[in-house]
């Protein structure tokens, strides 16, 4: 006779893999699908969707959770975390009403389309209504699944359990002044020379040279594959599935490198999920925050790092010598590492990129708050990016309708980025003394230390923990701005002395 | 208020959307899946046919198919269709009981493994147990789907749905003596010389030769995607997304240029479902033998004629005009035209190759009634071989192993092969009457006439009909031997003169 924890994880067997399998019309649909199969993929997206979302809240999973919850003893086992964690989303998904489900679906497919318009005539207006309506609605799913203090923390719970408002503003405080300060200091002294990434690489060689790099991280292609894409990302469809995309610039040797670096941080972060966990709620990362330390922490703490360059840039050199042999591993780390203030997040570097995420997180708060009306978007995001980077954009397109989030109903996902960027900070000061020939590793291309603390501290833990739980667990204390901050201080104030 | 039929409708979307997205797996799993996913992948198979399996056979498809059945007036409409179509699926699938399903699965599972071990130990012993397991629960399929006269009515009608036992047999008789003589005739005369083919051909170029070919043919790549594979194949994501594969062999041509032209046959009859079938029972082929018939007609019909090289010889010739260009186009219309009885079907030329399909058709038949034992089968094979083709294996491996289909539970499935060859040829024969200029039309490279044809008298009635009725209604008549076998004799007959 199974018990009832087997007969629970039977029935999240198969919602999980109709998740992976979405995954992977997914991960077609950005590298190879066919164009004109664009409608028909909506659909079958949709009906997967669908089906998963019904076998999940259907009355008999909720009674199998029940019964299971009362089976398992221990709460600190893995079956006590896969209870708890799937009682959570469980209460999260049965607590939204279908028509509001399928309202948000409907309204976010239409706004999407809108906002790329708008986009390209960079004209808000053109997008207000539309994302007037998604907000609507996303307010009435705060609603539906309620909430102790602030319905943002209704959003934020989707993307980083057990995360507060009341605690997100307090670290972005604490961000905030000494990243201004930095910003205006860094401007002050002469410009670091980014001429070594730009220059003509070849793709062909890029690709080769990116697919390498990958798997000296330890990107295991025996369960993965990288593909090319308009965006790089990462998509598991299992641990045993977990692909990568690459985008490349011929112009900018830094966009496929550094992307690189990323998502197979991302990956090794799937990959590294115990093979117990497979189609089911453990499996995977424990939160969009933590995946994106991992992501992070390879793109920046190592790869932006001299060490790192100490080992690998001699062998880039071999790629692209024509480019590259009159250049010194210190030109190449400092053309790395230069800081501008832009307009565009996503080409944000290292300083500025979390002023950007805070711009949007109090845009978030205000509109769901009522405090600032959907067309006064334009007024407000200008002058917050006058106030922190001193730049006014020119137009919507480059301003507040650059990132496709808000069409698609994501507020509350913003923040992740910046609780990625504090975690790696955090978690690479703990890792730094663990490690203390860290430094040397890197520096002789021994990466077996770093990824076997990573494994051990973050990724064998797949989703079991909270990111609260997780972070102490790691690092021995609370989420913090101080590490990161100190990080930046200490790294830039060298690359640009006063 | 929707209509029954709405509601019907709507149902089945989910179902087929869910279908599509395991037709997407299998096409990763064959082209270019991770291989350490492959565990993980079929039970993502399993859960995703498992789910539409539920959806489609729970009590309320049953009812809205009643119901929606008596909303239906005109018999011959298209929703007429859907809801017979539908009706006789529902009840295939709903009298099998789920765990059979689930058995036949798991022994199916297990026995392709043992099958292959066995093929390549070249014994077939070691594969009998798990056929003999296999067969048994066929049989029971069979009695549970009911049949009035033979249990391998039970079986066809999974893939030819209409055909019955007592109906192939006398069509099969009439092909095998004239056949089995035809073999004799030309196994008498001087053989053709495949030289032709038969050189290196580099394997890029080979690709890129057949993805234009295929593209000349009316293969919309705006609605599809060609791959690389191990074994060629057509697989369809809805009307909106055919992909074929290739695969090549860099020491002869013939493969991926007659696999190219087979499977873009296939892929045209699915291309040329109307788009209001999207995601329902009347998209895509009535049934495997017709959708045979369509590959058949572009490789052999249309493929192996000379009119159609008059064409395209020069391009060929310009592709590889190191290797081609000392042989003339009736040098070339040779080789692509040997006759050679060989042991392995799926090398077989157009006069050989349904005395393979006849030999295992009735084998088929011999071991469903009992009058054949498991253990009996490579006696069986081997002189039936020598009956038909003068030759005898010299061991299981080229024998009776050297198909999956058995290790797979796919009994009944091998005749619609031959079906597909003799309607191909009665298609052609009325096709030549409707168009008096086809040959000219093929020597002057347009195909615009018969696409047409095809694409009214087959492609726009998707699943519609029955494979009878749409013969008939294409034809004027039912299906016969004679129009193949008139097209054989007539065209190895000058080839191979006596």
């Amino acid at each position: 006779m199974a018990t009832k924890l087997d007969q629970l994880k039977k029935r999240l067997r198969t919602v999980y893999c109709l998740r992976e399998a979405s995954a992977l019309l997914s991960w077609d649909q950005e590298t190879g699908m066919p164009p004109g199969a664009a409608g028909a993929r909506a659909e079958q997206l949709s009906a997967l969707s669908e089906a998963a979302h019904d076998l999940f809240v259907a009355d008999e999973t909720g009674e199998l959770l029940e019964a299971a919850g009362q089976e398992v003893q221990d709460a600190e086992s893995e079956d006590a975390h896969l209870v708890r964690r799937c009682r959570r989303e469980y209460r999260r998904e049965t607590r939204l009403p279908r028509e509001l489900v399928a309202e948000l679906a409907e309204a976010t497919s239409r706004a999407q389309g809108v906002w790329a318009r708008a986009k390209a005539q960079q004209d808000f207006s053109v997008f207000a209504p539309e994302l007037t309506r998604v907000l609507d609605l996303t307010r009435q799913v705060a609603g539906c699944q309620g909430y102790d203090e602030h319905p943002y923390d209704a959003l934020l719970e989707g993307y980083e359990p057990g995360m507060r408002t009341s605690r997100l503003r307090p670290l972005f405080e604490g961000l905030r002044g000494r990243l201004v300060d930095l910003v205006r200091r860094v401007g002050r002294g002469p410009q670091l020379d980014d001429a070594p990434l730009r220059q003509v690489f070849e793709v062909s060689r890029q690709r080769e040279y990116v697919q390498r790099l990958a798997g000296t991280l330890g990107y295991d292609f025996d369960r993965g594959r990288i593909d090319q894409s308009e965006h790089p990302f990462c998509i598991s469809m299992s641990t045993r599935d977990v692909r990568i995309t690459n985008a490349f610039d011929e112009d900018f040797l830094g966009r496929s490198v550094f992307g690189t670096l990323h998502e197979t941080g991302h990956a090794l972060y799937e990959q590294g999920s115990p093979e117990r966990f497979l189609h089911g709620p453990l499996e995977g990362g424990c939160s969009m925050g933590v995946h994106e330390s991992q992501s992070r922490l390879w793109e920046n703490l190592v790869g932006r790092g001299r060490p790192f360059w100490v080992h690998h840039y001699p062998g880039l050199v071999a790629t692209f010598p024509q480019q590259l042999s009159r250049f010194s591993l210190d030109d190449f780390h400092r053309a790395i590492n230069r800081v501008q203030p832009s307009l565009v997040r996503v080409e944000a570097d290292e300083v500025t990129y979390n002023l950007h995420i805070m711009l949007r997180f109090e845009l978030e708060l205000a509109l769901l708050e009522g405090s600032l009306q959907v067309r006064e978007i334009p007024e407000a995001w200008n002058a917050a990016m006058q106030d922190y980077l001193g730049l006014v954009p020119p137009h919507d397109g480059l301003g507040c309708l650059q990132d496709v989030h808000w069409s698609l109903g994501l507020f509350g996902y913003f923040p992740t980025y910046t609780l990625g960027n504090l975690l790696a900070a955090q978690l690479w000061e703990k890792i730094q003394s663990d490690l203390p020939s860290l430094e040397e590793d890197l520096e002789s291309g021994n990466l077996e230390g770093l990824r076997g603390w990573l494994g051990e501290k973050v990724h064998v833990w797949g989703a079991r923990l909270t990111p609260e739980e997780l972070t102490r667990q790691a690092t021995g204390r609370d989420l913090e701005p101080e590490p990161f901050l100190a990080y930046l201080e200490k790294k830039f104030g060298a690359l640009y002395p006063a």
